[in-house]
């Protein structure tokens, strides 16, 4: 199983996608992309720990995440692909970020344990000033299309609710 | 029934709570949140009370919504619950919504009468610069989260179309 | 069969919309609202026609797109309506745009070919500080929620999959 779980800010899709994770598996691996440069960021983080309880483990893991999803018999947890985007934009500067994106799309396709992705719907609102915002959201966009091709299953969250947009049991 | 109608921008949020309150009770009751502060807001006010015809009984209340929501025998409409979130930041300072918060929900959860609420999906965009806007976004997507947990009917509108995330008749 | 396929940034409609069209008819015209202003948007016409290929017919129609819906026999796609809107907020000034948006109405609604209609949802982010973008985004929600209601197929794209909000088979 590999699942891809998408949303908006606050919409329930790190819950959501723990749940589902705990489903598929006793032995948990979370891949926490966050780094935690400030005190908002460090807060979500423990907050988001303490939901998770001590069944877990914790890899911490801002761009090289590609490695870490073969984790034979356990589940691996991606939370989440939108600040993977932004700490890879910010380590290669104007260069490409296909090899990037190609090493993580293959490490979803060969891996035999159950993964879930999750990911941030960043691409609704105007379309910002920014030149680099502009090209974060659109590399965000093309990465989740790409992920969700080779998902079995992909959920959007409103409101904290699942809607299933994709559901291909084997 | 209470039900959570949510949406983007025009969306068509309002027209279709206004035509499930309308299906509900003949006894209907616009709590209003909007304070008509500027000109753009009262053409808006203006618009919706037009929209609704004189068969609507308005309540203005940009705060203290909750003892609003107890109407015996009537249906009551809260539009909408962003701007709400929006008044009490700007009455509440730095402190804690929580406690405004707990009382919705509770007013929600033991009022005898339908009740629906109209929330604006805000989280579906580029991260904001601005720290209170993204406290914003933030306050107001759990907020939806939480209520949509005790709703029965739960709607996403896009280009006025009602999609239903979530439909628990009794 | 009028089709309106809608989503955010980089959600796949242009693709999707694109591989409706042709399902649809052999004879295929792209109506282009964009205009070549800059290199980013050159390099985004170019990708999308070096996507299209060799089989479609493209009218470039910044403004007056509504005469170019009538192709007998042809199906037409117009991506997008978003570019257009904007567009027409440069063209107008302060004019309302309805006399174009009953137009293009108009035309939908009498073509007896196909239709496909790309348009993209920027309501789902926090309010803009701009008025000008505060009116494009109710603008656009406002076309979007006009041209669903005639069409018989809606769709939302997330992540590369299509969510049908609407299917009216005739």
């Amino acid at each position: 199983m590999k699942a891809l779980i998408t949303g908006g800010c606050r919409s329930g899709k790190s819950r959501r996608a723990q749940a589902l994770a705990e489903s598929l598996a006793a032995d948990r691996v979370y891949l926490a992309t966050a780094e935690p440069l400030d005190a908002e960021m460090s807060d979500r983080i423990r907050r988001h720990q303490a939901d998770r309880g001590p069944t877990w483990r914790t890899i911490e893991s801002p761009i090289d995440i590609a490695p870490h999803l073969h984790q034979p018999g356990a589940v691996v947890l991606v939370d989440c692909l939108t600040l993977w985007v932004s700490n890879l934009l910010y380590a290669r500067g104007e260069a490409s970020l296909d090899d990037d994106f190609v090493a993580l799309h293959t490490a979803l396709r060969t891996a035999s344990n159950p993964v879930v992705l999750v990911t941030n719907e960043v691409g609704l609102g105007i379309v910002p000033a920014n030149p680099l915002a502009r090209r974060f959201r659109d590399e965000a966009g093309l990465l989740a299309q790409r992920l969700a091709a080779d998902c079995d299953r992909v959920e959007l969250l409103v409101a904290g609710i699942p809607l299933i947009l994709k559901d291909h049991h084997p």
